[in-house]
């Protein structure tokens, strides 16, 4: 039994599992490469239950998430441009463990082959609409860097090409299952079109996507080599509101301790330093930064129900948030039950708590934990 | 000098000291005891920057963070209505550290004198129309709380009554400095008020306040009896918006590497999982989590300037971020550089950062670094 005092992250293995399998499932069923994005876990265990399913690469954002995880895998894409102030860092990775750096400039390229202490793959980072970072289709160097990486592989150099990597961020901000649909054919048709263009000079290069919200509602990838999408691992309230999951499949949920009932809100141990502080704004304009799920109770061994309670977490401070909802909804609970509360999004309220409780009452591991400074 | 490769929170000693000297020498001024809150700096070193200028008590929001400070603390106040799920840890904390709990409801006295096995100071929590938590003056259980408390006090009882305690958090949407005087001088009447109302019975009764946009604006704080601001140890954007502190009095600025440069934006490495998610909206509508100080460079020993560079940290993702501005304040930043961000709340920002490099290059560590998962 979970003996809850303080607020606790709660995640349910088996739907994890789940979410974990279907995705990979269906990655097979388009022949893609699956290359899961861990930034949303951090947790070497949970990467072990992607590796139950036939995961062997992987995807993060940071180099400190490389050196972590590159303990336990072989194959990591450092999925953001790379930042040359790490080079020391990269050349003290691990060897054995594959690494693929993405690059947007030519000035990378000759740093990364004078500096480097090893080989590495690379991926031309491309922007397909999301404007963060990547160079568009017909972006002036695109050339040069192809020069380049043709001149160090024919050299015997570092630089080993392996395609055109993209973040189709923006289906975050669709409005409808269709939209998001359309934001990933257009990315797959800038992708395609640079692949057709290229692929003459390197018949090989590949072709990597993959978002969540696009990779959970489209089922067929064909053409595209990799998907990397990271936040089904848990799923969140922002992907139940985008169409990309149902409400059962979310796997993590906090556990918050009640310390008072005034004015018709319950105020809870739980706050900004636990949720972080990302909100939705629901269909009548109200925000919100995590919505309450199943009735009260002090045993959440079989996991919790797929009823929303009413409750909603509108406050947040550093370590405490208020709920609020219609009277009824906060009819019988008191100060001293716990009330468990869906994140609105997991990969951030996950880097804050920095461990996972299962519903067996083990604890897993984050990377924010075990590190909480350095990679090791 | 520093050798950025990371995004790493920079704090200046000096000012830090500076602004825990000023608030000291206030407080003493108006015969007020200085109790600071540490749940923004939650740093045991910083906390021996206090002991030098001779404050002896303090304030934190978590029965962790308490437990954290008692190895060097002699006199707590955890400054949130108390868990009753946290008794166990409350028992467990050094004896020789004075605790004093805040209390609601008739029923945690009762539980509290059944299940401690130490004294503590009890503080009756006011709602001051903040609407977080307390009590309103003429709450119904007022006066039982009253003959609770002093009944444990005339039988020997484990509950010594302190008195009454407020935040008048609500400083924090204030639109201008008059506003803060007022919301603080309401919230000084309502516990003067309740002072005069059980001093007869309990002539030693205290009153706590102090919010960080109060304590700094007011001058004077005659019949208070204890302040326990916190975020002025560094103070950030926010604060500089409420008219609390001067640009230059912000102690903490992050350095983040710059990784692209890409459609009139600087893409760095440092997002939600380093800056946390508060933001500002300015005079012009527009939002921002962070703003960009001094020039280009890469020798902070002697400092960051006060001049706003004109970049703006206008978007955030969960490991980068965005700088935008006008074309002139892109000029001249290229892939490699570090640039210095201030913070827009230095308290989530030093918790999602777990640790303080001083312009010294000294790593000072914070409670999440030495204690990632649960006190010691």
């Amino acid at each position: 039994m979970l003996a809850i005092t303080e607020p606790t992250l709660l995640l349910d293995e088996s739907r994890c599992r789940a979410n974990i399998g279907r995705m990979a499932t269906k990655a097979a069923r388009s022949q893609a490469r699956f290359r899961p994005h861990f930034k949303t876990h951090q947790s070497r265990a949970i990467g072990q239950w992607y590796k139950d399913e036939g995961v062997v690469a992987i995807t993060v954002s940071s180099v400190k998430m490389a050196d972590y995880f590159s303990a336990t895998w072989r194959d990591i894409t450092i999925a953001v441009p790379f930042n040359v102030l790490e080079i020391d860092r990269i050349n003290r990775i691990d060897a054995r463990c594959r690494l693929n750096l993405c690059v947007m400039y030519p000035a990378t390229l000759e740093f990364l082959e004078a500096q480097l202490e090893r080989q590495v793959g690379i991926w031309i980072k491309v922007d397909v609409g999301y404007h963060r970072t990547g160079l568009s289709e017909d972006d002036d160097c695109m050339d040069a860097l192809m020069d380049m990486l043709a001149d160090s592989s024919a050299n015997a150099g570092k630089l080993e090409f392996q395609g055109f990597l993209a973040h189709a961020g923006y289906t975050y901000s669709a409005r409808s299952v269709e939209e998001i649909v359309e934001i990933d054919t257009k990315a797959k048709d800038i992708m395609t079109r640079l692949q057709d263009r290229y692929s003459p000079r390197f018949p090989l290069l590949q072709i990597s996507l993959g978002d969540t919200p696009g990779c959970s509602i489209i089922e067929d990838f064909k053409g595209v080599d990799e998907l990397r999408p990271g936040n089904l691992v848990f799923y969140d309230l922002t992907q139940h509101s985008l169409g990309s999951c149902r409400l059962g499949d979310i796997a993590v949920a906090m556990a918050c301790p009640i310390i008072a009932k005034h004015q018709n809100k319950l105020i809870v141990h739980g706050g900004g330093a636990h949720f972080a502080k990302d909100f939705l704004i629901d269909e009548e304009g109200q925000m919100h930064y995590g919505l309450a799920v199943s009735e009260r109770g002090d045993d959440w061994s079989g996991g919790w129900g797929e009823h929303l309670n009413g409750l909603r977490l509108t406050l947040l401070s550093q370590e405490h948030g208020s709920l609020t909802g219609p009277p009824q909804a906060l009819d019988g609970w008191q100060p001293g039950d716990v009330v468990l509360v869906l994140p609105v999004h997991s990969c951030m309220t996950a880097n804050s708590m920095k461990a996972y409780t299962t519903l067996d009452n083990q604890r897993i591991l984050h990377l924010e934990a075990e590190y909480p400074l350095a990679a090791p």
